[in-house]
């Protein structure tokens, strides 16, 4: 069978064989990027539920408009008037089936063969393939723990002139990092100078352990005259309250806003209208808040528990940088010439796992480096985890 | 803003502007394409749903396999077993966010830049503008009451070499066509003599008012040697149980089910696991024959009354095949030069409305053509719209 040629751009071996080793007995695993089931709020769910299909079963059952259900329209509305988007109203998001969806109706929407696209060295890695199947060529602009280090980002812009550019400005995966606020400004400001697009994926702000970090870009906004019409921003419920509720969404300009919508009629006609309806229930059953400060300690603790775990078990031979929030470790061997991928694997012989890093760069991959997700093992796990990479090392 | 190229080839203003007249008030509606939603079982879905969140929280709320929730996957080949298709196993199909996404992924997954597919004139609108989008030339293959004309079919594939064909060989949207048995066998051996794969959408196949119609394609490819791998087949939940919780599926070869995978990966990840646990706790509860039954009976009947209605109101100033499943009938002004687009204008005049058939076809539209859908009117206001059509011709 002759497939479409689109295909030719992906790779998707890198880290499948390392996942195919998980299934092992005993093993703790650092590597997955899952929030953990056990703090779901299933009773507020099922709560949630059973109430969209009671108060309107017909708009939970029934095909419902591209651009999403009204009522979740509204509440997401409200929970980013919540962050500090002051000024956004319901029509200006599109409801997409996880924030997934968001990027590929960006990447359906903007990126033609050859396009160039920016994104950080390292990057979500669904989005590098993602883009690629849309034929973007991908641009890496390097980051350091204060998130992408703007000059370079500036200089990139320029020589490449790029369709977008692509960001987890609040605790990136894999990296962690925390873009500044005085960064975030001035990348508002590139970008009304550029007249070049900002996607700022956001599915870990709302997962921070101490202070609140500065407002998204998307807030940020405001301050920045000119920049609203340069910013698309991607939310999600995955690692807040459920991914299997697959509910992200889309803030832009009117413009993308219609073109995305008309691609997403043609790309799965509309979310779910039934997960729909049951995020809408949950947001306005007002049990939110409660669920993020649950999840905000929880993880904290975790994290913290490992920052002090891989500095006891692992001291000097490796490098990193505390993560203020979101799930991820983003770290580094310190030996010359050390390699993660053959790191990963002595580890998995002594029943711990986490991802190599290299497979994260879009261009000339640092194979020193690796992440470690904390969500999922306890801080037991985590501290026995933690040894086993000393004797893996 | 610069958008992508592929926005260029897609056209989705026609039939808009008489969609936004649909909000007149006491408009009889014919144009729509949606089951009716007082049919839906909803106890059976509530039961559904709680039951999926009671027996496994984890499984209906966290990331699932992109391939499908896997005791869904079991109750899907179940059901295609139980029409036919005997030798299928759930590591054969995967579930799709709706069948829209099967055809995305097809068309992501086969379409090149140019590539030639053959699809039915008429056929499905959201699938001419899907492909399009992949940058497909589409070829119009034409049909009778009896599906696609497998002759020129034929033709078509030697003058075209397309990358595949796509039929809705059952009950037709916006046919309501009924490919026969002998058809289908036949475009089976097409498929293996000239090495082509055919797509058959079937969201209508169980919609069937009198006997059952023919074996789907699908099942029939086990009496063509060869056949089953130039077979991909995409099945819906929307137009028997509920479209709300966007859950299709597609079967095909291990090769191509990859790839598709793959690309659904980067789509939106996996379909809502909270809707795929759902639809398998309904399916697994029993209820859908009796549910198949009511739609089928429901449906059955608007269908008969409005056969019998056009037939007094319009007369000979219309032809048209009695659909025998389903939810459109699709007819002709037989007047000459006569315009179904104006025909349309002056029924919503009438307070009645219908969708003009012109759009339906990807090269050389009739425009005398028209879709009309009995599903979501009752025989009352069927009749009486029969009436406001008469009025308006």
């Amino acid at each position: 069978m002759n497939f479409a040629t689109r295909l030719d751009n992906v790779e998707t071996s890198a880290i499948r064989e390392l996942f195919k080793l998980l299934g092992k007995p005993g093993i703790i695993s650092f590597a997955g990027g899952f929030p953990d089931s056990a703090m779901f709020d299933v009773e507020g769910l099922r709560e949630a539920s059973q109430r969209a299909l009671q108060e309107e079963p017909g708009g939970a059952l029934q095909y419902g408009a591209t651009e999403g259900y009204e009522p979740l329209r509204t509440q997401l509305a409200a929970f980013e008037r919540a962050k500090g988007v002051t000024d956004i109203e319901p029509h200006n998001l599109i409801v997409t089936t996880g924030s997934q969806q968001a990027l590929d109706l960006l990447g359906k929407t903007m990126i033609s063969e050859g396009d160039k696209v920016i994104v950080e060295g390292p990057t979500f890695l669904a989005t590098i393939q993602c883009f690629r199947l849309y034929g973007a060529d991908l641009v890496s602009a390097p980051i350091d723990a204060h998130g992408v280090q703007v000059d370079r980002l500036e200089q990139l812009i320029v020589q490449h002139k790029p369709k977008f550019v692509y960001l987890i400005p609040t605790f990136g995966n894999p990296s962690g990092a925390l873009l500044s606020l005085e960064r975030r400004r001035k990348i508002l400001e590139l970008a009304v100078k550029h007249q070049v697009l900002i996607v700022e994926d956001d599915p870990y702000g709302d997962l921070y352990f101490g202070e609140p970090p500065p407002p998204s870009m998307l807030a940020l906004s405001r301050e920045v005259p000119g920049s609203r019409e340069w910013i698309a921003h991607c939310g999600s419920m995955s690692k807040v309250l459920s991914p299997g509720l697959r509910v992200g969404w889309l803030v832009a300009q009117p413009e993308l806003l219609a073109k995305a919508t008309m691609c997403k009629q043609f790309s799965d006609a509309h979310t779910s209208t039934f997960a729909q309806a049951t995020a809408a229930q949950y947001l306005k059953s007002g049990r939110m808040p409660e669920t993020l400060r649950n999840v905000r300690q929880k993880y904290g603790e975790r994290a913290s528990v490992m920052a002090e775990a891989l500095t006891k078990e692992l001291g000097d031979a490796i490098e990193f940088t505390a993560p203020e929030g979101g799930l991820f470790f983003w770290a580094r061997l310190t030996a010359p010439g050390a390699n993660a991928g053959e790191f990963a694997k002595r580890a998995i012989e002594q029943n711990v796992a986490f991802v190599p890093g290299a497979p994260f760069f879009a261009k000339d991959p640092d194979p020193a480096t690796f992440r470690l997700s904390f969500a999922t093992a306890d801080v037991e796990k985590i501290r026995e985890g933690a040894k086993r990479l000393g004797r893996a090392l």
